[in-house]
């Protein structure tokens, strides 16, 4: 217990508690933010030596000082102290050690309101960088292993039922589509991103002759937030960036689940490799997908962030209300979350090994052909109704007899209905069934190649 | 319980419940989509002709038994059965009445998955048009009432305590911008919309000669899908669309939460209009600013229909699968709580009653000229951390004389800072501190003025 | 638009609009509640008669209209009229034109805040028990089901690989345990729905001498809320029952997705019923899960119930607002949700067909029995690391041979280990896996039957 | 890069890359289970002693490594490394460290899966007698302050409207009452807590002869779990308890939003300590209460907690999968999140200054004495209906004159009714307001007092 003898208390009498002080305190998280701290003020003072608010001299003085805490940061030599509460003011401890109380004029036109929105706006500036590249990767991954297994061919399902048969790399391709969205969801965050809150000051601007635009375009911002009260207040730029890493994650999860079945005693359609499983300490057998189960996990705390800082916002009357500090750790981890959960899934699909005979033998054994056959009785004239209805009784018979349609006579399927003919066996055969699917955006191999083709031209474009 | 007669029913011999089927069913609210499951067979039907998979004649026949379904529709003449499941099959239950056999023809190259998805496309795209236009009336209504009120002084607030006195035009352009980005958000949402799955069938594409291009063209969608399973499996628009419309709820609580503030007892700040407001059938004063509290309420319901669907969209392998049902409910619910709420909002604000003396005089009462005091002195050059620390010596003082700064003498100021001349109380003057806080985006009257004019002009060009 | 009429209309001048109107009333959801309304209103003026507050003649003569509108209510006669707002103002008109003007009476003491909490009290009460019946009736069903395969044996999983052979009735009894931990949140539940808030009027109780331990004993409450402001504003009982109904939908999701898998083609555990799944309009063969799917998916609407009023609630000061009405249609819902998830998920399990042959076959195939071979040798001695390391070596090899352990010769495992002898391709059949796991718990037959038996006795004290 | 030399790395050849193991690593924050693990360890380790499975010298061997261990923990010398994945890894290798590859042998009968949900038990069951001993100092320092202020004046609220004069000790009881019920559920959630995993093994039971009883007396569990895969899947006791957290936190919410609003310069009814609120590095006058703000804002960061492991657990199958330690961070947050929350408004109620005049002084300038008008009125046999009206149009008029109803002279209120006689004056009194609403709950001193005996008394037990 002490008297308070913080930068702001001029007014107060009460004495500080530690444990007070702790609970308030946001340096144990909000130190992510220092380069971007340090790198903000460097243009606010360089634009207050500029306007002529503090002279050139202080300024660069000021630019200096930053500049060597900047050097530390990165050298890992620079101590922050949960007394000094959150990391502007350790950063200003920092610098009055350094360059004494000229380090106080760097605070002029300026509070923590803005300078923590101008941090965070920083912050996730870079790491949208970083999620781009990553997604552009991840869907060069894909788009080379769709490319090897164009003609590899799976049961595509529905209901988790075998439905027709398709190409893997058409199935592969449906992941590239939403990583895609992702990326255009991402790209368009970058817009309610790039808007500098720096002069909006504690929330209404400044006496002082600042250049906004300035700043702005030192920090290489596309432009300074038109309101000062919006400027300190919004965060709609997080909660873009978390329902977007919800719905990344959402396909990301998606993914490994089907990973997770694909591998699986019952599937064998993959085997993943060993880095990216891991064994049993009771049963040696075990080769646990473990990498795809902590992601498609890791969804529930990415939906969490984002519900979160939905919460804290709700009916939060304006302008900065301390509320706002709980921003932080939901986007960091969200961050961190994506960029290493994207990592691991284009490491895992590089690394996986395709069983095409286990995917093909697959389908057929099962009824996924049985379309064909009705659309084979419908191309004849049959109406498709009644053609399905001849279908399903014939499916119904081979379970009960315990084949597939392809290991009936022709004579005993003729029985079903007179039209089916000798070629009826060529339109079973999976390969062809997928072939035939040449409707545009269909599974059939010349339209997988031509999707391939042109994401591959666009995904290079952006590389 | 009954012998299952569905159209898909060739393969099935148990019996039918009705409970089972009533826990199956959608028509209970699917058929909001009625009028857009006529357009889109329109449309597909129409491509059935044009490519020859059906003869012009029953294009046309099928067309005109469409048109008139679509006429009895809007007519509401048309009457939906629940042992028809879902409203394709009670539509194409209904066309079959009207033209016979010949409808079954219809779902020649389509499959529900991917109508279903046309539907929901359709739908959420004349709806996004819808909020587009609304988000646009609102910001006109916030425009007008902040045209009014430039000059309106009003207490500036951090952590709800007052902080600096600003324009309270100035607080309403930050609702503007809020409104602003919103807009801008559902604009994007179009990008994702605006794509047709229309031909994508159950999930593989089809082995019929379709055009997807032409129906896409058609059904004025900007263009077809490019992966038929991902055309079936993707809830993508609406997930964007239930994260936007939950950041714009956010926005409106806090607006509304705002305005609850401003007509309590305590602050008398606006009178809402008696058309937006209720009494109590027991305390014969009370007028219930209901309507603000009811959409700052129903922000609850569209968060939760947005965690609804992530949570259904969960590791949930491709393609189609039944849990996608789940979709329509609350995205339905989401659309009509947006539109009804920017409608009432709107209503509230051209309909309010600014106190401006309350307002004003609520400045003049506080402490929220303490900065200008501290301005002034590092002014004249006391070190900034010097002034704020007299000041907020001062500041105690007063609150022990219950005095606020302006009513001590210019002697007993000068106790405290010798600095202090007799020019201070016009700096003390709230609309003095307002005025000077002209830098860019400001409250200063100028900078309030220019936001205005050029916010004007951008909602007048998208009306 | 019309002057304001309403019964609490004396101070407002304006007008009322439609639209405003529509926005605000909650009849269209509200009426749910109508019988509780008049149950909570008879025994209102039942206590209002026996205080003397009113005269016993007139209190009679309001309890046989109210329940003459009871009867008219099941009957399904009445109607009610949005003008008129929500339930408890309908119900005053619908009372007044059957009695006159002493209607107005029955408001005595009472207003729509404590009225609204109780008619939400005596519906979520009724409504608990219905949960714990089906509860109750489901976990039945899992009993006979597992009482009839406790030989049945299936591959027990970790990470969904192969893990160890268990008892298909012991799987089965996971969800027992599960269910039986949901009854016990829903018995829990009572608690705090068991209180009357009646008497607790607008909020701060009444001047009349009202007797509400009277009210709250007619009315079967186990006792009054103790404080009137907790008592029209709490809402825990519902956040509760919202909590409680999230867990049991993730119960069933689970369950519902294992029973997708179990009846795939890739593993046929079991055939659901006929009644239990749906078919396919362009695929002849398909037999889809669609209530396991529908289910699991409507796990994500009840969490988002949940999250919706958990929302609504956030940060709410005392004592009743308007955004207390969002509460309603959220727990309806949730109500109509989980009873019908546990009618059709009882359905499912007590007509599915166990293919006991598949799941046993399945644990022949695999390496589930590493575990066996380890323990075996850790039982002759060899340290367990030591064993396990052996096992690894000897599945690795194994599945480049494409064999299972049982397939090798006794020569050419003990060049594994020596300890290896003829006794271990005993250890090696799943039974005897199973049958030895006989520790407290565990899938051992003694076991399972145990837990069975226990648990039968459990439930039927319940029925 | 290196060869995989794990414990159960046998079947596995492949390379082991950092980047990969750290995303599945949870030392970095499952070390907060450290002493569970110990503690679990020991019993287990006993149990296998006294079962005869390790003889006894080894048992005690064991014993006495992991009891220097949980010394050398205490004391802060252990150092955890991320090459061993998981606490429970590091702590074999400790114990390997110290005793040699007997401590392999404490593995026996046991897996990481009944280990690490045995560690959660143990961790929360510690935790949850922390949140009922910080719940019940929370609610012993309200019933504190609501015994110095039965007599203090304050306006009830609905709709934030004044409505009815309360006693500022009712509006605290209100709030006594919300915990009452945490507690309650929290004690409900020990239940479910207190159940023993230790003995489920990998997800079957074992083969060793355990007792588990033993293993669950020896740990001070109530009971083992009846069944194993329930006991390694399980985390209704985590989600429990995150309910119970979300609830707790949004009364803590609903408090300090209050609290906040009770602060401001509006209401001035409190004035918060010092040592609760911070000043602005800007703004000399500010004094904020960020405190308050924080726990409100915290409420979403326990949401998002909630949400986040009902999305993992949502369609998991069992038993274990590695999805599930995704449940452990977001529980530990939760848990420092409401002891420091409790602790913090604890401290905050207790060094608060109510405003008594200020509080009393509002109710005396407002209209909230309306309703007593009308009980007048109606006490004298006016229909209540048309004493609202009367009542309702004197409040109009004496809006539009700036007066309150005591304001008027007994010959104008008589103008509204001739019914109004002198002793009005004295009914318009907020004192006698409150002092008549001694209805059972009600706010009547009388009530108020008796209500605050009774859980002090209560809480008394408790403690």
């Amino acid at each position: 217990m002490a008297k308070n003898t913080k930068l702001w208390g001029g007014r107060f009498e009460g004495t500080v508690e530690d444990w007070v002080e702790r609970f308030g305190a946001s340096i144990s998280f909000d130190q992510k933010l220092a380069k971007f701290d340090v790198i903000g003020s460097l243009a606010h003072v360089q634009m207050l030596g500029q306007t002529g608010i503090l002279s050139l001299n202080e300024s660069e003085k000021i630019q200096a000082g930053l500049k060597e805490l900047l050097e530390e940061l990165e050298a890992g030599q620079l101590d922050f102290d949960i007394a000094n509460e959150d990391i502007h003011m350790n950063m200003e401890v920092l610098l009055t050690e350094k360059i004494g109380p000229l380090a106080g004029k760097l605070h002029t036109a300026r509070s923590r309101n803005d300078q923590v929105a101008t941090d965070m706006h920083l912050y996730l500036k870079e790491q949208l960088g970083h999620v781009l590249d990553k997604l552009a990767h991840l869907k060069g991954v894909l788009l080379d292993l769709a490319e090897n297994h164009v003609e590899t061919i799976m049961p595509g399902y529905t209901h988790l039922q075998h439905a027709q048969p398709i190409s893997f790399a058409h199935h592969l391709m449906a992941y590239y589509n939403m990583f895609q969205r992702d990326s255009e969801r991402f790209e368009f965050n970058q817009k309610h991103t790039d808007l500098c809150p720096l002069g909006a000051a504690a929330l209404a601007g400044t006496t002082f002759p600042i250049d906004r635009q300035l700043s702005s375009d030192l920090l290489e911002f596309k432009q300074p937030y038109t309101n000062s009260l919006d400027a300190v207040s919004d965060r709609d730029f997080i909660l873009e960036f978390l329902s977007n890493a919800s719905i990344l994650m959402m396909h990301m999860s998606r993914f490994c689940e089907e990973m997770i079945n694909w591998c699986s005693f019952e599937y064998q359609f993959i085997t993943l490799s060993d880095t990216f499983t891991t064994g049993s300490s009771i049963m040696p057998q075990k080769k646990n997908p473990d990498m795809a189960e902590l992601i498609r996990g890791k969804t529930g705390r990415v939906y969490g962030n984002l519900f979160g800082l939905l919460t804290v916002m709700k009916s939060l009357p304006l302008a900065y209300n301390k509320d706002l500090q709980e921003d932080k750790e939901g986007m960091f981890d969200t961050v961190e979350t994506i960029l290493n959960s994207l990592d691991v899934l284009a490491g895992m699909l590089s690394s996986l090994q395709v069983n095409k005979e286990k995917m093909q033998e697959s389908t057929e054994k099962d009824f996924s052909n049985a379309t064909e056959l009705a659309d084979y009785l419908a191309g004849k004239g049959l109406p498709f109704r009644e053609a399905h209805e001849v279908v399903g009784r014939l499916v119904l018979d081979s379970i009960k007899s315990a084949k597939n349609i392809q290991d009936w006579t022709l004579e005993e399927l003729q029985t079903y209905h007179s039209l089916i003919a000798e070629d009826i066996y060529v339109y079973l055969q999976p390969k062809t069934a997928v072939q035939r699917r040449n409707s545009l955006g269909g599974t059939g191999f010349d339209q997988v190649k031509y999707q391939i083709a042109v994401a591959k031209k666009a995904n290079e474009a952006k590389k």
